[in-house]
């Protein structure tokens, strides 16, 4: 199955900085953890700051990739645009945060990419992002 | 490890009403699923309309149990009081959804009860459930 | 036709408290009454205080009965657990008001159960319950 | 008894469009219908499109009739002129839907009239008036 | 000076209901003392309960009168073209309430004609006219 | 192809006040200069102050005329009736708005009427109404 | 008659500054035009900044006046204080403004003061205060 | 003087969990402590976890007590039907938190049943209950 | 004990007027009352219509009372800078309210004081004040 | 006349997926129909997902083109970027929507880009592009 | 060139508490090293709990100063008097506050003063003040 | 000391549009004034339209200097994401604002920044950089 996994903003400081909330692993390591775990897996991992790469991405994984694990970071509260994208393309993709969203401010409580993703796991650390590829998987057998 | 599922108002349902929604599995068949899955794990399941009696679960699991997996149907958007039950006790509780709730209306997008969880599943059908226990696992041995 | 009046919290009290809005009548003896109207029909009576006894009682009308009459009182605006109960069931169930809920608090406007309900009648004192009845009957006809 | 139906904007087109959600009965052949129900009863029955002509006739109602059924149509979530017309006249006015305006959009379920009207009849279809004219007769027979 | 007073919705009712609020006497003959007042004046008085029509008049008066006395009633609180024809014409129309409308419902407080009006008098029953007239001779006198 | 232009409140003054921002021109000759322009086009033009008779004309249009184009002035932040009539007919609706609607007070950046028309021109002053006909030949043209 | 006007905060620089808006004469010169005009009234004047100022002079004049001409300035739109003042007090309180408030910021439209006093005058200049008077000699007419 | 302290859900933990917020005294041990206070007092204690319960406790106790001190937890912040029940019975009932409730998220600011009720005492930790018995003492002691 | 009541805006009337409310008694005479309940107690008493004379009144207090008992009337729900002068003092501050404050205007149902007082009593007459000294008592015993 | 349109993101799909909304035609391919339509036009395209990019091509268009064609897809509700960019450049704007954005999720009224341009064309499919066109050349016409 | 400082309430104690936010100097020492690095400047300084002095002093300030900086403390969030009294008074006023509002409650977000300010200066400690003189400094220059 | 100065979009037009706003000086102009008022300081200037450049540079900006004085114009009042990386990064952040944003639209009220910022300085035209650095200079010299 070949998966790819999105981080939007900030998500490039993950181990280098705010090590108490995200750990001292970097992400570039934790993907090769993922690609141990989930042996005969392809897992692609794309990092932007910018909000319109993420929607370049997400189109062009609709073209290469049977799912996407997607942390839109800040966008997730603001972005209409990424909202679009997910609705206009075919793979499902499933929502992560590390952290939980609703311990924290208020605005961080809505999203606006939920209502068109497949489904959402929040706030296990970056065990979210194993979870969420375990659930692609599940989708992908129940499809066939 | 010893984990309990708790479902609230109208689960008792699943599997009999709505199963182009929920699949044709009675919950009971799918707890027995979910153990042969999770070898050596206790999973007990308790189900009940009442709001209170959710809270004296939670109360009981507390003493008992290393893990609750909580879908607390309706009551998820209305429950101060199970808040605080979460609140007040010390093992991890995951909260699920089967359906995506932020596709539904609009009075659903709230939960009472995220903030206070370890985390949330949202959206995978009966597979939360299983991705849940999965994330308890994980927090359990991050611990030790 | 077999039909049942539900009846939520506080509404025990009627014809014992507050009897210049309810009048002297026990809901036993207007009960009664009603059976005496409806000829040929089976009316039973159930009430609770509590909300989760509500929804079992809605689950269990759904095997029994061809018709629910509910008036959840002070649920009618917080329960969304009643209002799931009431989508999960197929016979039709109409929301019946004592008092004029309009011309009281602005908390009491907003109805959850109402889009769950074949229809509404408001404000008619203990003659509510008796249209209620006649609609449910009209329903019945209407389908045959 | 002497009744007046006042039918709002639109609520001429009863039969002729949207029979899916109105039926195929033309609105003057249902006053037919009712008349012969309700034996040793003057129903009489007005329609406009314009929100004065309805309070020009709520004004004349009060002058010869004994009680009013209303259905105000688009005018129930936008005029607080009619609501200023019911809370003026004497005879009771019952609110009538046809749909559930509870399913339908947000500003259908704010009704500037119910609070003045003596009770709300909602969602049972043309059934509805009648129901309406049932709770006049009580109203009437509780007064004498 | 040529003016006119413009009444909106169930003003034609003052004298005859609600007397506690109204006071005895007709609108008719309250204009007649109005008229005796203001020596070398002419007073119109015109009342509709039909939105348009009270626009109709708004337009015709900017042709044959030099100022307006507006209570539109119900309109007040919902009506932007109301609000737009006042803008489009050029003689000083004068706001007038018999009421104290803050003391009434929330939906009363806000006005859509106020800020296109010269002024407004609220609350002083019948006399609120008098002093709107008072008002209108000295916005004349001002300006030549 | 038969087309119907129907306006609300207040511009019937089109022409005569407010040349600024409608120009000098009488929207009689206006409609004039779009019969010359659309060759073979029936464009019949009505205007009304009362909202209850742009609700006639609309039925009466859809009995008679392939398309309406729509600027209902003020009522068109206030109207669920005219809505109500726009969602009745079969044939499309234009909405037409002389000045930006939106850089004008806030109430008026909503619109009842936009859900249920075919599409909306607003801000290109009398040249709104050209570019809506061209819609309205193009919809035609689509069907066909 | 006995009657004192209050002015709040900043109105003691009419006449000296923003001279478009308040004119050029000097408050303290319009009282002796006031006085003028009611011969055989006592027209006292007082003015604060100070918001605790303006209640005990409220508490005061409501020993020696018979009525009080008020404009509270920036204190209308913020004083639940002053408001329990004039709420406490029997002499009438009439609320003045010389600008049109409903013109200016939205929170400028909300008056703590208004469901409190016995009416209110609003947007006719310096002007609001003589028919303020004449309000309160009404007033004081009509109970005697 | 008959007194019941009826405490809602959660509150059966005291003493033993969050003691650096309630102390480590248990309730039942406070209990006994506030008898030895209050000599000549009847002081019943009730816990439920069950909003119905809490109301068939109200109920009762409007029958054998002559004064009510309740926490309803977290239904304070939540049920209609807990406030139509303390509207529904005569005797006096005291409102009572441990913590400052303001001080805690905004949700736990508005409280449901604190209109219905003859006071509220918040903030005090366990003392709160004691002078609320007093306040109960107080109004017995006013009435007779 | 020393303690200080502050009272603030239009409290000074207590005993003079609304006796229907507040009683026949003068609040001096009850702060003798008071006196004499707590022996051994310094009971000084402030009043003042001026919020500012309030915080000064605050930071005063700071320097030689022990606790403070504070009814700030309508600045209770306007006052930051009460509520600065709250947060930035030691010693403990009890709120006091006569009447129930949740039982009138919506306005009234916002403090902006509570979260930075040490508790709240509301609704028990002028005993409010009693219990509140009587809290502070036992917050002095806890420290000590 | 030298005209740029400009779509934001996932407008590069159109033609590709979500046919039944926006047809089978690449956008490319209408740009071509567009050319052949507008006789004499220039008619250059730009497509971006970036927001900032979007603002970069309009500053770059008020240097070569005499009007735009903006169709900002998610940004319209989001962007105050994109406002400004609009507010500080000199040739018009016109926004455009292929589908009733007053159709689908309330977030979609409300649009930050229209209060800047010169007018608004929504709902027509790809022909909102050629009447979009046309209103650009009259706005040139008039100018001229 | 002559400047004053106008401190609003409690900032009398700077210096004196909470030592942690403001350090241990007090405001009138500091007063005294603005002026020695503010050479051929005349620094004044006044502070007061009371809004409407506050107001009395800008007022003053417009005779004999050249510039002000205003930290109103609390009433920057609730003062609408001291609004009226900036925006009518000719010289510059710059708004301090020596924390970041921001990071506080949110009712701290909103200032009913900074749109009638030249300028803000936000969140640096003591040295706000000396940054806001500054900038008065600067828009002299720029005037002359 | 190395700074740097970061312009979010359409901040490259300054010097060339709305010059009656922000001057004739073009901002690299402008930033070599800088240089020479800052001797020994290092000033380092970026400018981006793209929000995600923006973040990139705010994040390599905390490897390399040690403060930033950040104008984001429209992404100030919509970009959590910004938020974020301000959040993340050590050096101290100074938020700058040309106009007075508090005059402006309401949106523009709301900073998402301001909370994570050091300070913010608003409304000083070109000179809100120059006291931005001003202050980043104290708050390094306060930390050594």
């Amino acid at each position: 199955m070949k998966i790819i996994i999105i981080n939007g903003p900030n998500l490039n400081l993950i181990g280098q900085r705010e090590k108490e909330i995200y750990g001292n692993i970097q992400f570039d390591d934790y993907v090769r953890i993922l690609k141990e775990h989930f042996q005969g897996f392809s897992v692609e991992y794309f990092q932007s700051n910018v909000e319109g790469e993420i929607i370049d991405q997400l189109q062009e994984a609709n073209k290469k990739s049977e799912g996407v694990v997607l942390n839109a970071g800040g966008y997730t509260h603001t972005s209409v645009a990424i909202r679009d994208a997910i609705a206009s393309i075919k793979i499902p993709v499933v929502e992560v945060h590390i952290s939980n969203i609703y311990e924290r401010e208020e605005f961080r409580h809505v999203s606006y990419l939920a209502p068109k993703c497949a489904g959402s796991v929040i706030g296990f650390g970056l065990d979210s992002y194993r979870l969420a590829i375990e659930s692609l998987r599940f989708i992908k057998r129940q499809k066939t």
